[in-house]
């Protein structure tokens, strides 16, 4: 049985902040590993055909989604508050650095804090220096890898992988050859971890 | 206090069906009554700024919800099918035929099945002349009437009166100075009829 769920997000994304405060706890009831993505996603979505405008410029969308993200982070009981800025691109990279440590969790949980819960300056070398400072590692080193060509390139790679497995935006989990799209999809994927469960083990 | 959920919808939208699946049972339980308007939503979506294209036209978008509208199928019971056209305007104008004639809710019912449960022509004549046929009308006089002048005009008044109340894509309900976007947040709409019911009586 495949037991991983695979994250897709981009710290742009509140909706993936707000699915990312329930996801670590529903992998772990029922015994997955949380297998966190970084993607790009206004290049998603072109690559899906997406050429739309985003809907923070949208005005009525955008009023709607401010009460909506409310009401969420209300369910869930956690703070929200919006960013200063929203050039992601340095935050998302330095994901592959802390992977390379295996830091993944901890990267992804502060900077999430810092960004949505906080409402930080998300492409802000303060803040990205912060986050290196809770993860132990040298401000500067980390600065320069998030203007690398190496991080660029693997950025680009995780996103066009990303899109060769149907994802056109974030957040997206898949598993078991299922994918579902939307903070609002969790209640699909928790029924459908709750049923393999339940369901009696394939004949060999 | 407020007793009227307005809803709004366009028969071009499966959401809108689905929603339209459960809210009459939804509104009936907190005694509350059900006001459908009928929108133009490509219009809707042009006032609101909205000028990407349709996820129809998005491949990956396009195969993603094809499944997502099947799970919300599944869990509410309904058959769903796609429809063999798209072309909604003289199903949706005919909504003020059945207004005048105060038979509202059994058009709309039929005209869902018709379109989304069964997956019909909805441009079509045919699924036109069998909507007025179920709901005893002259089929010419409907079909007259859904090319009218007056319809255009009345359809024209509703879309835009929706987005003066804020309103950029369906289904969208509101009530109470509150407004949700999406079957998907219906479950918010019941938690807010629940609560509101639950507290006590504002002082006179």
């Amino acid at each position: 049985m495949d037991d991983t769920i695979e994250f897709y997000f981009d710290f742009i994304s509140p909706f993936s902040y707000l699915a990312y405060q329930r996801l670590p706890g529903l992998a772990a009831r029922f015994r997955c590993r949380l297998a966190p993505h970084v993607i790009n996603l206004a290049a998603a979505k072109l690559l899906a055909g997406n050429t739309g405008p985003t809907s923070r410029s949208q005005p009525l969308k955008r009023r709607y989604n401010q009460k909506d993200k409310e009401r969420w982070a209300r369910r869930y009981g956690v703070p929200i508050e919006n960013p200063t800025s929203h050039e992601p691109d340095r935050l998302n990279m330095g994901t592959y650095y802390a992977a390379d440590r295996g830091q993944t969790d901890a990267y992804i949980a502060y900077a999430w804090r810092k960004v949505w819960g906080e409402g930080g300056d998300m492409g802000g070398e303060a803040l990205l220096r912060d986050v290196a400072r809770h993860c132990g590692w040298d401000e500067a080193a980390f600065l320069s890898f998030t203007q690398s060509p190496e991080a660029a390139d693997r950025y680009q790679r995780g996103t066009q992988a990303a899109h060769d497995k149907g994802v056109f935006g974030v957040p997206t989990m898949i598993i078991g050859g299922e994918m579902w799209w939307g903070n609002d999809r969790l209640d699909f994927l928790e029924e459908f971890l709750r049923e393999r469960t339940a369901a009696p083990a394939p004949a060999e």
